[in-house]
Formats: C-alpha cells, sequence, structure tokens
C-alpha cells in the first residue's frame, strides 16, 4: 500500500498544464475529472492558476462545490476576483456553504458592496448564515476578522462518557479539532481539554472534574499581529477567542496564522525594497510599475535635492573638484548605515522587544556609529591621500564627514521608525529608500558643511 | 471561576523583574517558586533574559528540571549557552531527559563538542538516549533536523478498541497528537488517523478498514524550507517523517515550522539590510559591529570605485560641472530599481513561484525599467533644464543616463539573484548593499560614458 501514499512534491510541470487544457479543448470531462481527482485541492488551484479564465470556469463548473470552494481559497486573489465575477449568486452561495465560517466570511466580504447582501440571503443553511455575518462585523485586521464559528464546546456539567456521544456530532462540522473548549452556563469559557484527554479519562468522570481552566485565549478586538505573537511565544495550534464578557465567541488555528505572518513578512520585506504594494514577478508591467513608482520618485526628488545642495556649494566646487569624486563614497555609507539601523529597529518592534528608551538607543547608535565610522574612515584616509593625490586638509574633510555621516545616518535610522511606531504607523514603511533618501540629502549636506568647515571657502 | 483563566497579555514590566530581583536577593526560595510558578515558562525565560547570569542560576536551581528544561528552550541563545556552561553533566542529562527528543537534540547541539558525549552518556533513559543520538546525525537544516521522535503509530492489523487502549499508553509521552499515524508489519507508513476518526469509529472496527491512505509525508533528507512551504500550502499541523524506505521515523509539528519560517524571513530581511549575521537592537555594540562593519566595507569600496570612476573622467568635471551635481540622483535611482528588482526575484524563487526562464524575465524588466526611467527622466528633464539652467545636451545626457542606468539596475537586480539560486547560493544575499553597490558602480561608470557619448568631451 506504500505506493498509495502521496509524494509531498507536487511539481507544476508545463505538461501538466498541457494535458489539463487539451482534456479541456477536446471536453473530455470523465477524463478530466479522474484525473484532478488525484491533486489536493491547493495543487488545482495552482494549475487553474496558469490556465485562461474560460478554461478555469470549465474546470470549476464540472468539479462538485465541496472541491470548487477549497479551490477558489487558494487561487491567486486576482484570479478568484475574475472567478466570482463569472459565477451567479446562487453558485457563490453554494460554494460558500461548502467553506469554513472563517473562509466563507473572506470570500464575501471580498465581493463587490452591491453583491454581498445577494450571496449572504441566498445561504441556504440559516445558522451559517448567521455566523457569516457576524464574522462580517469584525474588522479584518482583529481576532474576531480571522477566527472561524467552527468548534468543539462542552459544558462543564457534562459527563464524560456525554460529552464523547455529543461531541461525536459537533466534531463532524469542525475539520481539526485541536481542543474541546469547556464553558459554563453563561457560554463563558472556563477551561478547555485535548480530545487526549478525553481519551485517556474515564467515561463517568465529570467534565467539570478533569477539565484545565488555565487556558489561553484572545479578545474579539485584538490585533491579529498580537495574536500571532502570542500564539507563537506559547506554541499553540489554535486559541478561543471571547468577547468582553469572556464568552466563547470562536477559534483560530495555526494555519491562519502561518498566512499572517507570511505575508507581514513579505509585505515588510517589500517596503523594505521600496515596494509600495503586495505584487509579484508575475504580475503585470503596469501593476509592478504602480507599485515601484512611488519610491523611485521619492528617490527622485531626493536626488534633486541633493543638487541643489551641491550647486549652492559651487565655489567648493571651484577649488577642490577632488572632493566631488567621494560624493557617491558618502551617499553610499550614508544609505547602508541607515538602512542597517531602521531594519535592526523595525524588526526589534515587530518582535516586542525594544522599549520605549529612545535615549538610551541613540546613545549606542552614536557609539556604534562612532566605531563603524573610524573603522571606515581610516580606510578612506590611507586609501585617498595615497591614491588620489588629496591634499592633508581635503583628507580630513572626507574622513570627518564620513564618520559624521555614519553617526547621523544611524541616529536617523533609528529615530525614525521609533518614532513612526509612537505615533501609531507601521514602522515599517521607514526602511529601505525612505531612509536612503533622506540619508542621501542629509549626508550631502553634511559633507559639504564639513567642508566649509575645515577647508574655508 | 472566569477570573482563572489566563490572560495571553503576559508584559514584561521592570517591576515585574524588581521583584523577582529583591526576592531572590532575600533569599525567600518559597515565596518567589509561588510566584513563578503563575507563569508560563516562555514568560518566566522572558524574566530570566533580563536577570544577570547568577540569579538566573538561581532560579534554574530553584525550580524543578521538568519547568527549567521548558524555560530552557525559551531563552535567547547566548544565555542559554551561558547557563548550560554553569550547569554540571548531570543536571544537563536531567533537563534533557524532561525535553521531547527533537528539543534535546537541539540543546545538545549546542553543547561544545567535548561536552557533547558526557552529557548524551549521563541521559537515563536509554530509548531516550538512542532517539536523541539518531536525530543528532541528521543535517540541522534537513527534515531529520527537525523531527521528533515523539508520534503515535498504531499498526494497521489492530482494531479500534486495541488501538484506544494502546494510544492511551503512548499518547501520555506526546504532548500533542495531531495524527495517529498507520504502518504495516515493516514499519512502513501507510496512512493516518485522526483522533476523531477513531473517537467517532466503532470499538470493533479494524483500522486496516477505517485508516485514510493518503497521507502527505516528507523524507528525512528533504530540505526545511521544502517542509515549511509544503505544511504551509497543505495547511498541514504535523507530517510524518520516513526514510528512503518509506519506514515511519518521526514527525515535524508545525510550531516547529512557524519557528522556521520565523527564522527565515528574519534572516532574509536582515540580509536584505545589509547586516551579515542574527543580530537583535539589544545586542553589544562589538556584535552589532561585526553584523554591520562587512556590508559597510563593500559599500566603502564600491563609492571608492566610484570615486576612481569620475577622476578617470576628470575632462568632463572641468568642462560640464553640473553633470557632477546629477551624480546623487544617478546613484540613488540605480540603487532603488536595483533593490526593488532584485527583492522580487528574491521574493519569487522563496515562494517557488519563479521558473527557469531568465530571458523573458529580462526583457519584462527591460520594458518595466523603459516605463519608470521614461517618467523618471520627463520629471528630470523639465526640473533641470528650468530649475538648474542645464543646456539642452546636458538635459539629454542626464535623462538618457538615467533610463539606461534604470534598465540596467532592473536587469542586474534580476540576474544576479537568479544566477545566484542556479549556482546553489541562497539568493537573498544578492538584495540591499550588494545590489546597490554593484549599481552605483556601474551607474556612475554608465553616466560618464554617455556624457562622454553626447557631449564629447
Amino acid at each position: 500500500m506504500a505506493e498509495e501514499t502521496e509524494n509531498i512534491q507536487f511539481e507544476l510541470t508545463d505538461d501538466l498544464v498541457n494535458q489539463v487544457e487539451s482534456l479541456i479543448r477536446l471536453n473530455r470531462d470523465k477524463e478530466l475529472k479522474n484525473f484532478l481527482d488525484d491533486f489536493h485541492y491547493a495543487d488545482i488551484a495552482e494549475i487553474l492558476d496558469e490556465l485562461d479564465l474560460e478554461e478555469a470556469m470549465y474546470v470549476i463548473k464540472l468539479l462538485d462545490s465541496e472541491t470548487t470552494a477549497d479551490i477558489l481559497m487558494e487561487l491567486d486573489e486576482d484570479n478568484r476576483e475574475k472567478v466570482l465575477r463569472n459565477l451567479s449568486t446562487k453558485e457563490i452561495a453554494d460554494e460558500i456553504g461548502e467553506l469554513d465560517t472563517d473562509d466563507a466570511a473572506d470570500i464575501i466580504a471580498e465581493l463587490p458592496e452591491e453583491r454581498r447582501q445577494e450571496v449572504i440571503s441566498a445561504i441556504e443553511d440559516e445558522e451559517h448564515k448567521a455566523e457569516i455575518k457576524e464574522l462580517l462585523k469584525y474588522d479584518e485586521d482583529s481576532a474576531g476578522g480571522l477566527m472561524a464559528k467552527e468548534l468543539v464546546k462542552v459544558y462543564d456539567t457534562w459527563t464524560v462518557a456525554g460529552c464523547l456521544r455529543r461531541i461525536r456530532g459537533q466534531a463532524k462540522e469542525v475539520t481539526r479539532v485541536h481542543s474541546v473548549y469547556v464553558v459554563d452556563k453563561q457560554e463563558k469559557l472556563v477551561g478547555r481539554l485535548s480530545l487526549k484527554d478525553l481519551v485517556v479519562a474515564k467515561n463517568e468522570q465529570k467534565i467539570a472534574d478533569i477539565y484545565i481552566s488555565s487556558v489561553d485565549w484572545v479578545n474579539v478586538h485584538d490585533d491579529v499581529e498580537d495574536v500571532a505573537r502570542v500564539m507563537q511565544k506559547y506554541d499553540l495550534e489554535a486559541i478561543p477567542v471571547v468577547d468582553n464578557d469572556q464568552k466563547l465567541l470562536g477559534r483560530i488555528t495555526i494555519d491562519d496564522i502561518v498566512d499572517v505572518m507570511k505575508e507581514e513578512a513579505e509585505r515588510d520585506y517589500q517596503l523594505a525594497a521600496g515596494i509600495s504594494q503586495d505584487v509579484e514577478a508575475d504580475d503585470s508591467i503596469w501593476k509592478l510599475t504602480r507599485a515601484r513608482l512611488p519610491w523611485l520618485l521619492i528617490g527622485m526628488f531626493g536626488g534633486i535635492g541633493a543638487a541643489s545642495i551641491i550647486s549652492g556649494f559651487s565655489d567648493a566646487m571651484d577649488k577642490y573638484p577632488v572632493l566631488l569624486m567621494f560624493i557617491p563614497l558618502i551617499q553610499a555609507t550614508a544609505g547602508n548605515v541607515g538602512v542597517q539601523s531602521s531594519a535592526i529597529v523595525v524588526q526589534g518592534l515587530a518582535n516586542d522587544t525594544i522599549d520605549g528608551k529612545i535615549l538610551s538607543r541613540l546613545l549606542k547608535e552614536f557609539a556604534l556609529g562612532l566605531v563603524n565610522g573610524l573603522a571606515i574612515a581610516a580606510i578612506v584616509l590611507l586609501i585617498s591621500h595615497f591614491g588620489f593625490n588629496t591634499s592633508y586638509f581635503e583628507s580630513l574633510t572626507i574622513c570627518v564627514a564620513l564618520i559624521s555621516v555614519i553617526i547621523m545616518a544611524a541616529l536617523i535610522g533609528t529615530f525614525i521608525p521609533i518614532f513612526l511606531d509612537k505615533r501609531g504607523i507601521d514602522a515599517a514603511v521607514a526602511t529601505g529608500p525612505f531612509i536612503t533618501t533622506s540619508n542621501d540629502v542629509f549626508g550631502i549636506f553634511i559633507y559639504f558643511l564639513i567642508a566649509k568647515l575645515i577647508l574655508g571657502f
């Protein structure tokens, strides 16, 4: 039987896509259905992402709604939007009927405003409908926006045997049972049990006697990033969500948190690289341009600003042309130091390891900048003196400027993210091109200012 | 009872740390133990990370080894190393006895070579010892290096009742039971069962009749990043690990994968910011300098290279000083475009969404560079002409250079990560300062080359 187990390494090949396309073209429905049945829905979604819309719709209409609902959730967001636009209200409602409440609410939230009500009204299961409507009330970045209503709940007054009997019914609707949540008569969360505990316990025992009262929970209004941090810190696989009265409302599972973490990491990475909206290598040139051009424009204005500064010191250009050769060095160093400093602060803020002591942190960055600056200035001093025949004062200018610029860049790179964070702005925007651009301009200004002081033009 | 449930929001305050410190100073052991008993081990680890070594050791010796073993795993790596150095071989072996095999092997792998054998020999439980020794054989970046030996395994010939009875024994040793793995007589993985399936099934049924034969697995030598990708894609909470003969060796749980993902994201972020080793804001100035100076030096050599290029075009400097003012603009733009391009490629490679077609990707970047370049050049043309009184040919030079540099930076930013990836080198190193520095130098060279062609000095 071992041959029947699946290897995890699904590979999306051109051959595979061609095969599916030709089965569609030839209308060989039965063969196509059998062929796709062997794949996981996440793999089918990957295949559909490669097809054009008409072909994808063909496959979606062919498969049963239980599978297509799962496939829908895994499609690329752009493609999902197109597919949904091509499905009738009734079809969408059927798909949603197959999904867990959290996924169902996400799909509905993606629909255009005017279709939402229609689709909700078309959901047949009244309980499912009411639960989805409840979830849609919560902010998408809150625990409520991420939780599902599906969970296994028992009352503390039940016995183990009665409990097992009853949760058999509940458990059928819950894909994965991590914990059985124990509530009191007022539906307030009082503790938890693992299925393991139930299996190991004796039939006649009361739940009240065996449940574990130490249970972690989050409030329905907590921020998802905080939920992610907590679940990761305590190695939780699911966490119950309660309202302000401690009433059990839903639960969040780790697979959703994994997605949140991944999205967050990708967004921070792109922000640091100066990409202003979520894009992939395969997106259109137009979408990529919209994501990339804004930061390039800011960089451009920085460059123009630097040009104005240099033109303001045009005396220096005439008398000490060698100084101009070192502009790229000053600029590159300022940019690199700034990005390093800000990246460390942004990460520290994300991990909650940075507290509010701005002053001590700035002092540390000052010391760090001094150490790095002295090391680099010493090397540059040697190279500029012997390699570029700079005069003693010119060399001194370059070195003092380098050290000052490194310290300034470290301070700006540290201060700005902390400042933004205190104002409630995501500090991750303050890395990459933002820091680089501000440091470029400041750096060049400081360079010429120091040149003026030392060389006196 | 609701008041007994824990709120997840543990906050590490100075007050809390002071309280623990004063209890230590006064040797009020019993009070201290009671006080700490209320906290999760991960929270106690956070408190210990704030104490000095002597105080931390005091707490560790005070608490029982079951708790301290978990605390040890959560400590900062540097602090754990210090604590381990202060524990006897016997003490470490006792801690390890309390840990799951995967954590135990991780701790032993962190010990200095010469202590490892001693500690392993001192582990009392022979089975635990053998399992840890097995895990230590695997590469730390492989599935084998991440898996634990703890799992619940049943044979396909058993009945549900027999199975429930037997897994009660096994389950006690396994913190969380995600799946029950079904093996045949040769210990080969043939399928899986969830505890839910067992609870729902009838006692007299045979496992062979109820198990699900479609089970995902990974090979013990698979790369952990691949394991992470698979578990995320298929929303798995645990995955069994097999050898080349399909024999069941262990299992990997999602909490370990969450840690891997987080480390990976942080490392990529730091690499993109030009930080060459894992550091935190609270690390020492010396450690931070070692992580930051290497890239600053590379940037410095880039800056010196740019200086040489400029000095090689010193004719231009004399005749067209206005060109020099736009060096920062050219350089900043080249750097920004390069970082954007490389970040998108690095992410695509990490997500496995980029295939090998380098040429078509470069063509796309070329088109993208052209669009962005034209947009920026048009604005710069207006500003330079009216703001800086540049001549017609000077303006043309700046604009043509900008477009060329943007295209070149986009191509370099795209090509280098793909090239490195093909050679088996982590593409994430090819972002940030690496791309910025190479683009700085190339960009300035192209700028002056184009100036020479157009202005002919």
